[in-house]
C-alpha cells in the first residue's frame, strides 16, 4: 500500500465523474447569472473550516456544485476588467497539464514538454507579426511586465552584481499598475516612473515623452526604458509604437510593450499593431484574447542573451550535463520562475484544436462587439461615449444618473456585469470583450440593463 | 454560433474522454521507465510544426500518447531534484479550477476562490506551526523568495519609492539559487549577498554570520534580511531557526525563511523546526511536499501590514468599492501577482480528499525512505554517504568510479532517475524523495541500479 493511495477503480470514477461536472457546468452557463449573489458572511461561513484529519474521499466533488454556485462564472454576459472567457479545451490541456505534472524548468526536467513550449511560443510570436523572437510563458502580465523592465534594466544600467541605480521609465498615464510595481520591486523607485499626459484619444504623447527624456538628462539622469501601453486597459488606447521605437532607438533606449490585454489582437487586425516587432521585449496574456483559462501569459523578446544576462544565475544541482543546443536550454536561464507549471499544453490542445483561422473570428467578433456598444451608446440620448474605442473597451456614462450608483444596480441585477473606470475625471460604466462566448444579443442586453438599472434609481 | 463553439455533446465527449487518457496514464505509471530515452531532436520533430489554419478537433487528444510518452513520467522511481509527485486529486483540481477559472486578483473578482484560498493558506500555516500567519499562493518558491525579500527591503529600507539603496542580505552558500536571483531582482545587487560557510552539517554557521553583520556594520554597511534554508537543496540541511531569529531580532533585522523543500515536513516532524515561527515570511512548496501538481507555492507572512506596503500599489481601474473586509480583501495589495489562478482549489479538494493524517503519513515515510537509503549506501563498501540526512536528501557516491559517469548510466538505465549535487568539492549522485508513489523496494532499487552502473563502466 502506497501513501496517499486511490485503486485504480475509484481514480478513474473520480476523474470521470470530474469531466461530467465540467461538461454540465459548461453547458449550464447561460444559465448562470453574470454575477452570483454572495456576500463575503456566506462565503466564509461555507468555506471557512480546518484540515479535518480523516480523509472525505470522493465525497469532496459534491462540494463543487457550491463553489460553482458563489464563484463569478465566465458567461459570455461578464464584461468586467479584461477577463477571458476560458476555452474549455484549454480546461481539459490543463488537466492533462497536471496529470503529467511536469517541471519546465528545462529541456533535461520536462523533456517533450520545453519543446512544446517552444514551439507555441514561436507561434504567438509569429501570429503578432514578430517571428523570431523567443520568449517564456510566465502567470500573468505583471509577471511579463516584470521581465521585460528587469531585462531592459540590466542591458542599460546593469545592477544584478552591484544594485540599482537610478534609471528613468516612462509611460503613459494610462499605463496598467503593474508596471509601476515592477519598477519598485526592481529598485527603480517609482519616482522615477514617469507617467506622462496622453492625447485626446489616450495614447501616449511623443512631444512629451521628447521633453521628460531631454529634462531627465539634462538633470543628469538615465533614461532607462519607454513602456507602450498596446493597449491601456482603460480605453484599449494604443501608444504610437512607431513614434516609441524612433524615439527608444534616438535614444538607446528599450521598448517594452505591455500588450497583456490588446496585443493578440493583432492576430485579426494587424494594421493596429505597426511598429510592435521593433519592440525589445513585449508581454501578452493568452489568457485574455485567446481565451485560455488563467493562468497563460507571455513574455517575447527580440535577443536571447539579453535575457539570459538578465536571469542566469543557475545553482551547481541544476547543472546541465548537455551540450545538445535543444538538450540543454533552461528556461530558468532566461526567465525569473525556476518551477514551471506545463502551462503550454492547454496552448498546443486549444490552438490546434480550433485552428488559427477560429481564433482570428473570435477576435474579430470581440473588435465588432465593441463597436456595436459603441454606436449603441452613441445613438441612445441618455448615454455618453466616453473615449475612442480602438480595440474592445468600451467606457460610457449616463448622463443624468449617479453611474455609480448605476453600476452597483446593474451587478446586483445579474444579468450582465461592466466594471468601472476613470475617464477625465469622470466615473465610467466599463464593458470590456475578450469573450467568446459573448452573442450580439449578450452585447444588446448592456444598454437595456443599464437603462433599466437607471430607471430603478429614478423610481 | 460562437465563435470557438463546441456542442454540448462534444464538449462532453472531449471531456469524459480526457478524465479516461487521464486515468490510464496514472494506471501505466508503474510500467514507464524512470527518464524516457528521447532525444532533443526527436522532441523536435514531433512536436516543431506551424499554428495550422484549419482546426483538428478532437483528434487532438490523440498526440496525448506521443507526449505522454516523451515526458518525464513522476513514477514513484523519480529521485532527482525535489520533484513533487502530483496527486491525482490534485490535478483533477486544476481541472476543475480552470473550468471556473477564476482570477484571483480578490474577493471582489473571484468570490469564493479567494475566500477558499485564504482558508487553506491558514491550512498551511496552521500545519507548519504558524498559526495566525497570513499569506497567498504562488507559482515557485522563486516567487515566494522574491516575495519575502520585496517585504524585507521595504520594512527596513524602504525603496519603492526612491529606488533601492545597498543593504545586505545574509545565507548560507549552500542557498537556493533563487535567493541570489531575488537579491539581483530586487535591485540590492549579489555582492550584497553574503554567502556564508556552514558546518559540518552544512547549517550556516552563525558565529560567520555574527562575524558578517558586524563588519558590514563597522564598515558601514546596513543589515537587511538573513535567509534560512529550510533545508537547502543539496542536502536538506536545516539552519539553526532559533539562533538565527535572535540574531535577527538583536540586530532588528528580518528573518526570511527559504522552506520550499522542507518546511511542510513540519506536519509529520515538528520537532525538526523549532522557531520556525519566529521567521517574519516563509516561502513553501505545496507542489513539493504536498505532492500537489505544479503550480502551488505559498508566501506565509507574520504581518499583513508588511506585505501591504510593499506591495499595495492599486490602479483607480482595480477600485473597490466595498467597505466588507471579506468583499475588499485584494491579494494584489499584498503579492507581486495581479491576475492569478484559482490555485487553492487543487489543495481544497486534494488535502479534505486524503485527510491530514494521510499527508502526515506519505512526508513520514519520505523521511523513513531516506533514511533507509541512506543506511544502505553506509553498509555497502563500495559506496560513501556524503552527508547527514536531516530531511529526505541522500547524497552520496561510489568510491571507486566516475560518478559523473555512473549518473548518466543510471538515467539511460531507466529504472531510477537519481539527479546531481556538489559535496564538499565532490560530485555527489543524489536521491531526493518527496513522492508518495514510492515503495520500499523502489528504495532498494537505487542501490541496485547504481551498482549495475558502475559495473557497467568497469565492463
Amino acid at each position: 500500500m502506497r501513501a496517499l493511495e486511490i485503486s485504480d477503480r475509484d481514480l478513474s470514477k473520480l476523474a470521470i465523474e470530474a469531466a461530467k461536472l465540467a461538461a454540465n457546468y459548461w453547458s449550464s452557463l447561460d444559465g448562470r447569472p453574470a454575477y452570483p449573489a454572495t456576500s463575503g458572511t456566506q462565503t466564509s461561513r461555507l468555506f471557512d473550516r480546518p484540515w479535518a484529519r480523516a480523509g472525505r474521499g470522493p465525497a469532496i466533488l459534491d462540494e463543487f456544485a457550491a463553489i460553482a454556485e458563489h464563484v463569478r462564472p465566465c458567461t459570455g454576459r461578464f464584461f468586467g476588467y479584461v477577463a477571458g472567457s476560458g476555452e474549455p479545451v484549454g480546461a481539459i490541456g490543463d488537466l492533462l497539464a497536471s496529470v503529467l505534472n511536469q517541471n519546465c524548468t528545462s529541456w533535461r526536467s520536462a523533456p517533450a514538454a520545453a519543446t512544446i513550449e517552444r514551439v507555441v511560443v514561436g507561434w504567438l510570436a509569429e501570429a503578432v507579426g514578430c517571428a523570431g523572437f523567443a520568449g517564456s510563458l510566465c502567470g500573468g502580465g505583471s509577471t511579463a511586465n516584470l521581465m521585460g523592465l528587469a531585462m531592459a534594466r540590466e542591458s542599460l544600467l546593469p545592477a544584478n552584481d552591484d544594485g540599482a541605480r537610478p534609471g528613468v521609465v516612462y509611460a503613459s498615464e494610462q499605463a496598467h499598475m503593474s508596471i509601476a510595481k515592477a519598477v519598485s520591486l526592481l529598485g527603480l523607485g517609482r519616482n522615477n516612473l514617469r507617467l506622462l499626459p496622453v492625447d485626446e484619444d489616450f495614447r501616449l504623447r511623443t512631444d512629451a515623452l521628447r521633453d521628460a527624456i531631454a529634462l531627465d538628462r539634462r538633470q543628469g539622469r538615465t533614461p532607462l526604458a519607454i513602456v507602450a501601453s498596446v493597449g491601456t486597459v482603460a480605453t484599449g488606447a494604443i501608444d504610437p509604437l512607431p513614434h516609441l521605437a524612433e524615439i527608444a532607438r534616438a535614444e538607446g533606449i528599450w521598448l517594452h510593450v505591455d500588450g497583456a490585454f490588446g496585443v493578440l489582437a493583432a492576430l485579426a487586425a494587424p494594421e493596429k499593431f505597426e511598429g510592435l516587432s521593433l519592440a525589445d521585449s513585449i508581454s501578452l496574456d493568452a489568457h485574455k484574447w485567446l481565451y485560455q483559462p488563467i493562468d497563460c501569459s507571455c513574455l517575447l523578446h527580440r535577443e536571447r542573451t539579453a535575457a539570459r544576462k538578465a536571469f542566469s544565475y543557475s545553482g551547481d544541482y541544476v547543472r546541465i550535463l548537455n551540450q545538445d543546443p535543444e538538450e540543454s536550454f533552461a528556461f530558468f536561464d532566461e526567465s525569473i520562475e525556476l518551477t514551471r507549471r506545463f502551462r503550454a499544453l492547454k496552448l498546443w490542445m486549444s490552438l490546434q484544436y480550433h485552428g488559427r483561422d477560429a481564433f482570428r473570428e473570435a477576435i474579430t467578433r470581440d473588435l465588432q462587439h465593441a463597436q456595436l456598444l459603441a454606436r449603441a451608446v452613441q445613438s441612445h440620448p441618455a448615454l455618453e461615449l466616453l473615449a475612442p474605442v480602438p480595440l474592445s473597451a468600451v467606457c460610457f456614462r449616463h448622463r443624468a444618473r449617479d453611474n455609480e450608483a448605476i453600476l452597483r444596480r446593474v451587478i446586483a441585477r445579474g444579468r450582465v456585469y461592466l466594471s468601472n473606470a476613470t475617464i477625465n475625471g469622470r466615473f465610467a460604466l466599463r464593458a470590456c470583450f475578450v469573450n467568446h462566448r459573448t452573442t450580439r444579443e449578450d452585447v444588446d442586453e448592456i444598454i437595456v440593463e443599464v437603462i433599466a438599472a437607471a430607471d430603478e434609481l429614478n423610481a
